[in-house]
This record gives C-alpha cells, structure tokens and sequence, in this order.
C-alpha cells in the first residue's frame, strides 16, 4: 500500500521526537538553550572553551548506495564521520544540525530506521540534535554540521608536526575499505555484526583518544583518515610544511580472510589508500614518546614512520626499497 | 576547450582564496581562530554571548534551476537565505560552512562567477567563510551553515506572541515570488539590475531590523518569511499557541506590472502564498506599539492584524467577509 508523503512539518516532529535526549539523560546538554522548531538553534558556549565547527556531506551514490546500505548504517554513519572531525582536534561533541533531503516514499520506514542509527550515535558520543532543515529530493541526501568544545588553545591541529616526531596511527587500516568491497559483492543484506562489513557500516569516531591525547598534550599534529593514509597524509604534511618516511611492515592493517570472493585484494593496497577508517593520525614529539601506550581502550596505537624535514612523502617496502608515497586515496573529482 | 575538472584539494584552495577576508577589512572576524584547511574551524565565542546556529539547503532543481539562475546569484542567495535566520532571532552573523557539491565541468567558469556572488554577500554582512566541505555531484547542491551570536538571553523566538499582539510584516510581500516568474517566463538571462527579478535573485536579509528589534526589546515574537505569509504565520501561531486576524487590504504587496505575460497573477495571491522574501514577521505587545516606526533604514514596517487567543488563523477580505487563512506556501513534500 502506498502512503502519502508526510508534509515538512510532519517531517520536522518526527525527526525532533525521535532524536530528544531520553529523559534520564539529565544533564547531556545543558548548553542547548533551543532546539528545533524555532528559526535557528541556541546554544550556550562554556566559559574559557573555542567552539569547533565542522560539516560533513553524505550523500546517496556518492557515499552510501540506497539498496546495499541498511538505513539505520546511514543515519549512524552520518553522524559518526562528521564527529570524527570533533575527535581529530581533540574536542568534546554538543550538538549537531542535520540537513535531510529525500523522496517522499522513504519518509516512513526508510525514515524510521534511518531516526534509529541516527539516535545511537547521538546518544552514545552525547551529541544531542540542535536543528536542520529538510526538503524533498529523488535522492537522499545528508549534510550534518557539528559542534564541538575544546579549552581554549589545546585545540590540536594539523600543522604543528615537526622534522624528528614519529607517526602514529590508531587501529588497523583498510578494513573499512574491504568491507564496502564485501558490501559490493554480497547478495545478501549486511547483518550488523558482521564484523568484516561492520568497521564500513557502522563506524566508531575515536572521541576518547582524541580527548586524551589533547589533555596529555601528547602530540604535535593530529587529524582523521577519512580519505586514506597517503591521501590524509599528504595533507598534514602540507599543513605542516613538513615530509614524512612511512615504514611499510609497520603499517597495521586489515586482514583479509581467504574467500574465492576476495581473491587478488591487497591489504597493503587498502592500508595506504582505502577511504572510511576513521582512525587518528597524529605526530609525536621525541620526549613525548614515553607517555605513548601500546593501545588506548582497546584500540592499537602504532607508529609507522618519521617526520623528515625534507618535503617529500617516502614509503620503506617489505623488500628495504625506497619509492615516493603518492595520494592514491579517495578524491571524488578525479575518481 | 573542455579542460579537466580541478581536484578536491585545488577547489579548496580557489574556495578559500576568494572568500579570505580582505586586508582592509582588519577585525572583520577576530572570532575565527582557525579556518578552513584543518579537520574543523575553530570559533571563540564572546563571553555574554549565546551563539546562533542555522543551516539551509541551496539545491538545484529544487531551490533554483542552472539554465535560469546566474551563478553568481546563487552564491549571494544561498547565504544570504541562511542569514535570514540569523536576523529573524534577533542575532549577528560571525560565520559560515559551505557545503558544495558540483560537477567537475562547473569547476572552472561557474564556480568563479558563484565565489563572486557568495564573497559579495559574505563582505556585505560580515560573515567570514570559516569551513566546508566539497564533492563532485552531477548537479550543484548547496548546504550552508551560519553561526551568529546574540546577547545571552535576547534571542527574539516564534514563541512568545500573546493575544492582542499587533501583527507587522516588513517590506513588501509576493516580491520574490513575482520574480520567479518573470525568470521562468523570460527567454533572456536576467539582468543584475532589473527590479522585478532583482529581489528573487539578490535578497536582501533584514539583518540590521533583526538587531534592532532585540536591542529595542520591542517585539514578543519574530521569525522570517521565507516560504510564504501563510505558511509562515501557520508556525509562528503554532509555536505561540495562539491564533491571528490578518486585514488583507493591509497586507502590504507587490505591484504587478501591466505586462502581457503577467496578466491573470494576482498580486493577493503572491503576497499570501509568495516564497522567497526574507521579510520579518513579528508581534509588538500593547505597550511598546508607540516605538514602531513607519519605517526602518527605507523598509516599511507594517501592521497587518492582530494576534488572538482562539487557535485559528482567519483573514478579513477587502469585502468585509471573513474566511480561514490555510497555509498555502511552499512545501516541498506536498508540491
């Protein structure tokens, strides 16, 4: 049976009611003094904190495909790669915007399931929704803005790695990648806890380590791959105005499970360049080394390379070969 | 010559270039720590201060058409729209996130004449480009966020009109909407300069009246115009539960000029229905209706009804005969 398309406002009182912080939450945010409904959202800065600001585009056959992704890894994984952004410079998520465009025959089900990721995230990182703006479209299209806190100065940026700190990555690269490729070529509808499809459906934005590694003061640099590691790198080095010499052994990363499907798939390959990792990057200056452990709850912090002076990314292979690391990761003007 | 579109990284950079505030403007923006380049911007709020949050889609073929729209009318609009939210609380735009998404070809040509629009509105109202994000897309979707600050606790919200509020609108109202359909009638390309597509193309946000009303503590409630009186007035009755006799001969409206292609519009209709003019719809209690102006810097404000206690919106004809004013502007879903 086909229904009627909900109107704007209906639209509006569904994605408000879903996405109120329950009731025991109590205290989650304080700091927004007026959500949706009005022209604009309030939200009450803390004293002696800078406001971070970032937005995240996700968009239907861009960056989620309608029938592989299930609608509540969409609503999730909105959210989660924009808060990523928060956790890259060390800060503490408030609250979010979510813009929403889609056709009127998903605004039931489709919605509802999308409402359900979208309120696990926000509930578990306590970034409460603050407002948006919705619209219809043939296709469904998201842009989510977040606001985050940092103290004042401790924001950490991609621009202050320096000639001697070591590299680091968190977790293991590339696994987002083979799980969008798993995605590709299953029949079937992902199960949730799959684990090879879940580091792509539903991912898990580092917001503690982020957190930790800004109090301790531990880095120089920092920021998310979101795009890939030579990709993502290329771009704190330019930042930073520096070079870098990445150890490939070093490198953790994915790994694949022998299945006739995933034959001929290189986790080297997904490591350097696989887009949706989410992990930190971050520079650590020598005497800051020894504070560095071998994992933060649960999560492997590895190092995998130098910061040289000369401006050049350089990746060691396996064999003790030297060749240039060059960006081979997500860029959706040159895909 | 068909040239290569640019990368993501190249069109960050001519974004930015354009949109760096000019040397001479000195102060325009102390409150920017860090803007774009890093994984998010980085905003230090003003004690006293609560911060404003809004964002709007700018879409094509849903918010303007290529073949009609000038590029560089969609650059001024798309902010200036969102700026409108900022005006209608009362607020001060500080800064804004542009989410862009277009296709490679438009990188080049489009895309400057765009930056010229949206840098034109970024100047004029002092609200400095502080992030974004971009991607390639078929068609140009546009998402803007803008912050603003108003004084702690002065925010002007819909939900404070009470019964005997006087109704005001500013300006005059179906303007925008008339131009609409001029451009869509029109073979031509617009010109910049004629005054009947002008306020469609190039709108204008009521920022300095936003700030005056909530320095002057004058109005109990305030929002803007931005899908039509009808529907507009149908959320701010919503959000103040209460209801409104609007006078239509008050109305202040759009003439339509004597023109072939014009004939059978009826300006009512616009003035009632018309999306798009970013006016300010606002209630003045008893007691401060002696400080409204006439006027406000050349924008007439006028009185259009008043408020009631009983929920319904009811509108008085020229004719003396009552009728129930039904929300008939713009809504995506039910178009």
């Amino acid at each position: 049976m086909k229904r009627k398309p909900l109107s704007e406002n209906s639209i509006l009182r569904k994605i408000l009611a879903s996405c109120r912080p329950s009731p025991n939450s109590g205290g989650v945010s304080p700091s927004i003094v007026l959500g949706m409904g009005d022209d604009a959202a309030l939200f009450r800065p803390k004293t002696g904190f800078e406001t971070i600001l970032t937005c995240d585009w996700f968009l239907e056959g861009t960056h989620f495909l309608r029938h592989k992704h299930p609608p509540d890894s969409v609503g999730w994984k909105c959210l989660a790669r924009a808060l990523s952004d928060i956790a890259a410079m060390g800060g503490t998520p408030r609250c979010f915007l979510l813009s929403l465009a889609l056709p009127g025959s998903l605004t039931g089900r489709w919605l509802d399931a999308f409402l359900v990721g979208l309120r696990r995230a926000s509930r578990k990182f306590q970034c409460v929704l603050a407002g948006g703006d919705t619209t219809r479209r043939d296709k469904v299209l998201i842009n989510v803005t977040v606001i985050g806190e940092v103290k004042t100065g401790r924001a950490v940026l991609r621009s202050g790695a320096r000639a001697g700190d070591t590299l680091y990555v968190s977790g293991q690269l590339g696994e987002a990648e083979l799980g969008l490729l798993v995605l590709k070529q299953s029949q079937k509808p992902p199960k949730a806890r799959n684990p090879l499809t879940r580091r792509h459906l539903y991912p898990e934005p580092r917001m503690a380590l982020g957190q930790w590694v800004s109090d301790a003061r531990l880095v120089s640099s920092m920021m998310d791959l979101s795009d890939g590691l030579s990709s993502d790198l290329t771009r704190l080095c330019a930042a930073s105005g520096i070079g870098a010499r990445v150890e490939m052994p070093r490198i953790p990363r994915v790994r694949i499970p022998k299945h006739a499907l995933l034959a001929g798939i290189d986790s080297a390959h997904l490591a350097l360049h696989g887009g949706d990792d989410y992990e930190l990057l971050f520079t650590v200056p020598p005497h800051r080394l020894h504070i560095v452990p071998a994992s933060f709850q649960g999560v492997p912090l590895t190092p995998i390379g130098k910061i040289t002076k000369r401006r050049e990314m350089v990746i060691l292979e396996h064999s003790g070969r030297q060749r240039q690391l060059v960006a081979g990761g997500w860029d959706p003007f040159l895909k």
